[in-house]
């Protein structure tokens, strides 16, 4: 138990948080023992939590505002998959005795630039001071309209497998950050080390799927943060062990990773069981292809299908472009 | 990025934290990317997050059942004193990579003992691994019915401060599980150690005091976790910059407290600083301490007067039984 020798803990959060509480009066401006919040009438709350910790989950030297951002973001993809809209985050930081007040104002910047970007608004959290890395953890609210939620486990024998945007820019991004990736032109690096430090939760396309009407409806959604081949793993473990099957012919890679790829063909295995893309894959059946194609366009989100499920016991086969089942090493990223 | 070597991370969740989930449908069994939850009709929602960390906010051989129930109890607490009553949770848990199998499955059991306790479920949260000490969060979810929430910002002078149960066991039951304590009775020993270590949350009386009727409302509520005086200064300080005035002779300390108090007297302002205490302190009219002594006694848990509020600028004095304002010291807990 520390007793406080400087100012602190209520100067850094008048200073750099209760700013961020500002939009939403039942924060009661971060200055209670809780928040009390208005979820909409007749509307589900949805609720995730992510943590990230240095060393682990960003680079101990990556942008303070960057790692606020991967963090909401990685929990807004959360709510994204669920089809939610966002509401309001609560905070946890855990700051060692060394971090600089520039770098927690960097953070809460950071913060900001996306609470105004997503909608949401900070209303509660604890901050810390820790004797170990650096660790942050945010639990994100949202709301969706009862049964409209998209889950992991509807999917069907049958369906089709679908991705929106690009895959593998998080894994390739996170080897350019580190320095592994030659020959690459310095605006494709930093296009994929930007993928990774900043994903885009795809919240515009998984809210517009979960409105989609009964004859419309996909059949389970997840988004990819454990890598493209254990994410589609959970879908086909939820679904009462379906297998699933894709092309790695038809799986959508950047330009910067298709140059990447181009110059060395084990990458687009690779990056295909990498995680950190936050996009979204859905499984639908295929008379609904038309109206996820349309909704991609509309929404300036590709969705492009990769795959099929059928009857089976929850294993990912990945085809390569010989008609072979490729081997694909241990599934995608798992904390421990 | 580690990639796993060994299962873990979905073996622990399917061992040890699904089956916490069991009670609530929505929880989705922690198979999904979030929780979706149904908050009763009319009500707000309450939200609260706290972190402890190994080596910080526990001794790092203390019960791993205990550092559980100290996490949840200590989110809890702050439910009650917004008045509100507990529905979820969510837990982060950053585990290092010596922590063995049998500390999550007693941290586990911990956390089942208290939801069975305080009628609150797991409904999702992250499991990572740190290179750092253990450290584990905890959102918490409950509901108030809108206006009956007990704030921190509604005390007004001549209100009279009221504190629930004993104060002081906290900070005694650390030093004495540091051996800093000397001259207890074994029983006397433990049952400081079990204070600090299991704090009771006053939900029963925060809920019943969130109730009471326009004519009994009580003005503020705060728990005691950062040290009374630190924290009756948070309702003189957001009610505008009141005064306080406590009387050291009228605080109630436990039995063993008192005990340890005579050994030592400078025990009794420190024990009053110190924090961890998790009991109400109330700011109410007057007028309504017969309803107040009544609720507790009636709850089974005392409530007890201990000074009043008059216009001012924040202050918090402590007058002590010969009538002298005490010297205070550092004001209570502060994390950094």
């Amino acid at each position: 138990m520390a007793q406080a020798t400087k100012p602190g803990e209520f100067e850094i959060i008048a200073r750099y948080f209760k700013p961020l509480a500002r939009g939403e009066p039942n924060a009661l401006g971060l200055g209670d023992d809780a928040a009390v919040l208005a979820v909409t009438p007749g509307k589900r709350l949805v609720a995730t939590m992510d943590t990230l910790i240095a060393g682990v989950h960003f680079l101990p030297d990556d942008s303070p505002a960057g790692i606020a951002q991967k963090l909401l973001r990685a929990n807004l993809s959360d709510l994204a998959a669920m089809g939610a809209t966002p509401r309001w985050y609560l905070l946890s930081l855990g700051l060692s005795e060394t971090t600089p007040e520039s770098w927690i104002a960097a953070f809460a910047a950071g913060l900001a630039a996306d609470q105004a970007e997503f909608f949401v608004t900070l209303v509660g959290g604890d901050t810390v001071k820790t004797p170990g890395p650096v660790t942050v953890t945010v639990t994100a609210l949202g709301e969706v309209a009862p049964g409209n939620e998209l889950l992991r486990s509807g999917a069907k024998a049958g369906d089709a497998v679908y991705v929106s945007g690009t895959i593998g820019d998080g894994y390739l991004g996170l080897l350019a950050a580190k320095g592994e990736l030659s020959g690459l032109s310095p605006s494709f690096r930093q296009f994929l080390i930007g993928r990774y430090n900043r994903p885009t939760p795809r919240l515009g396309l998984g809210i517009a799927l979960a409105r989609l009407g009964s004859k419309d409806r996909v059949h389970a959604a997840i988004d990819v943060s454990d890598g493209l081949i254990a994410d589609l793993g959970q879908i086909c473990e939820a679904s009462g062990g379906l297998d699933a099957q894709i092309e790695l012919g038809q799986i959508p890679f950047s330009e910067a990773g298709g140059v990447a790829i181009a110059s060395d063909s084990t990458l687009a295995l690779k990056a295909t069981g990498g995680g950190d893309d936050y996009e979204l894959l859905i499984a639908a059946p295929p008379a609904v292809e038309s109206t996820l194609l349309e909704l991609g366009r509309a929404i300036g989100v590709p969705v492009t299908r990769i795959g099929a499920l059928a009857e089976g016991s929850g294993k990912v086969r990945v085809i390569g472009p010989d008609g072979r089942e490729q081997t694909s090493g241990p599934g995608g990223y798992r904390h421990f």
